[in-house]
């Protein structure tokens, strides 16, 4: 059972441990520094789809089957896909598990999607509501772009604050049996909303939201960022990262070289024309079950902190004159439990 | 710590209580047959926003407050808010909940959201993992017509299958302390798609997965519809019970008059010209925050199923061909544990 930690806190006190983790990507992220971490890198984001939103299914469903295949698992033993993705009505994800014929709860936290399903799964296993679970995440840049911003057709050109939404989906299957690394503690995020109107500038809608899970984080735990071999926020890029140091900073907590983004982390930057960095459902999730999962169990980091961070953005409300409300899930994932 | 039973059921083993309920209402429901159990029935659906979706925002705002007023919790003891709704990217929700300051899990199950926070809110109580967590959904008629159908000056005509959204907000507040009525068992549905394509036929899309989850349940806990003083389905309306009712003949379990749909409780059908009743989010969550739960604590009925049932539709996804895919969850309300 839980324990309650601080204001909005929960240690985990039976293991949650992850148990495999699998990642596809697109064209361009596979031309990335992580290449090498990814399970699939796609030749054609189209992936056999007659349309961007298929293509971002068949990536979902493909992967998911994936990490049920790569997990030993039949898909009897698995409790509940938890996933959400950015189109309306997290489309992707619908069809992409349609044919799983696994109770499926469907979130939506924008790029803090990953976290939250994660969250939710750990503490649904450290209950004991469910032995297995998958816990995932999927964005499509093309399918983002033309629902968010513009058709790619259009060829509209992109303000240095811009992000690069990742195509690809991450996933992991989360259980009550085996072994590291283990999700050890989950601070779930508040809406942060700090008046931020830009569609083109995420970064600095979410970093608020970051730092504030972030420092409630810390303070719940007593901990300070050197606890963590490493902390990496989901999406924020150059823009947002540099936000959220300055507000940590403020704030009493200086955070140093164990500090990332995994938007910074996914793509050469300069060279691969990305602006501020990735972003999406996609970046998080794909970082962590390609790269990060990987340095945990080679025990090369030990103790991580993840914090998915998501942008509420819907175009009908910010053309109504609305701000974009940020949301950040921080989730501790540890090699000891 | 939750009890696994068959193939996707959990009994819950930690009393979860629904302390407290709270629906708000558009100006047409309060003018049905269920006026006298709502909190709140509303004059102008504008609700004093500058357009409908602040409108929804707005009423998830005032509904929830007024939850959490009712209950007598101060909001740092509530430990999450899972809500969701029908608009694109969940912003009902995010805008209404904005200020409310506690953690929060976004959720989109269409339709069947309430019975999704309903289901998340119980097996994290259950588990230990949270004290008090608001359980919610919304929806609002002419966001939900403009997003998903036609914008209401269009006039457009109605065929008689189309059912008819229902504005309002239904939330529950569960706790591990308190009486009952509790939510005792909890059965999660999985993705059924029986190829409807019709954006104006939801009962039909929904129906099949409504008797899917109803029969899981059925078989998980041995029980048959007599076990129940009242099964409910979320928004199926007329044509979709007919069909609940005949695929579950089909298959040995016989509904008889314990078994109504919370689409055709909510309006005079004929008189408040709803075609085949009413729909969305909010219809299962008023009837039940409203009558339903009511119902329960004056003791007129001591077993309830509810199933809220949801259509995964998107335009853009239906407009490219493919069907609608349908989603229903069964949570168990009683008063005894």
């Amino acid at each position: 059972m839980a324990k309650h930690i601080g204001t909005q806190s929960i240690l985990l006190t039976r293991q949650v441990s992850i148990i495999e983790a699998t990642s596809t990507v697109g064209k361009k992220e596979g031309e990335g520094p992580l290449r090498q971490y990814f399970d699939v890198v796609l030749d054609d984001n189209k992936d056999n789809g007659s349309n961007w939103e298929q293509a971002e299914s068949n990536i979902v469903r493909d992967n998911l089957n994936l990490l049920i295949k790569k997990s030993g698992l039949k898909k009897e033993k698995i409790n509940y896909v938890i996933t959400g993705d950015l189109l309306n009505q997290c489309c992707g994800s619908t069809y992409g598990i349609r044919d799983l014929n696994i109770p499926f709860f469907g979130v939506f936290g924008a790029c803090s999607t990953f976290g939250e399903a994660l969250s939710l799964g750990s503490i649904i296993i450290d209950g004991g509501g469910g032995e297995n679970i998958i816990a995932a995440a999927s964005s499509h840049f093309c399918s983002a772009e033309r629902q968010f911003r513009f058709p790619l057709e259009l060829g509209t050109q992109r303000p240095p604050t811009s992000t690069y939404t990742v195509t690809g989906d991450g996933g992991v299957m989360l259980s009550a049996n085996g072994f590291g690394p283990y999700v050890t503690a989950v601070t779930t995020g508040k809406i942060v909303d700090f008046g931020i109107t830009d569609a083109n500038n995420m970064g600095a809608a979410m970093a608020p939201a970051a730092a504030d899970v972030m420092l409630h984080h810390f303070k719940d735990f007593n901990r300070d960022p050197n606890y963590y071999d490493l902390i990496a926020t989901g999406d924020l890029g150059y823009v947002g990262k540099e936000l959220v140091i300055k507000i940590m900073a403020e704030n009493g907590y200086y955070l140093g070289s164990n500090y990332t983004d995994c938007g910074i982390e996914i793509f050469y930057n300069k060279k691969q024309d990305t602006h501020s960095g990735g972003s999406g459902c996609a970046c998080s999730a794909v970082v962590f079950s390609g790269m990060l999962y990987k340095k945990l169990k080679t025990k090369e980091i030990n103790r991580l902190l993840l914090i998915p961070t998501g942008a509420l953005m819907n175009t009908t409300v910010i053309q109504q004159g609305e701000s974009i409300a940020g949301i950040a899930h921080a989730v501790a994932v540890e090699n000891t439990f």
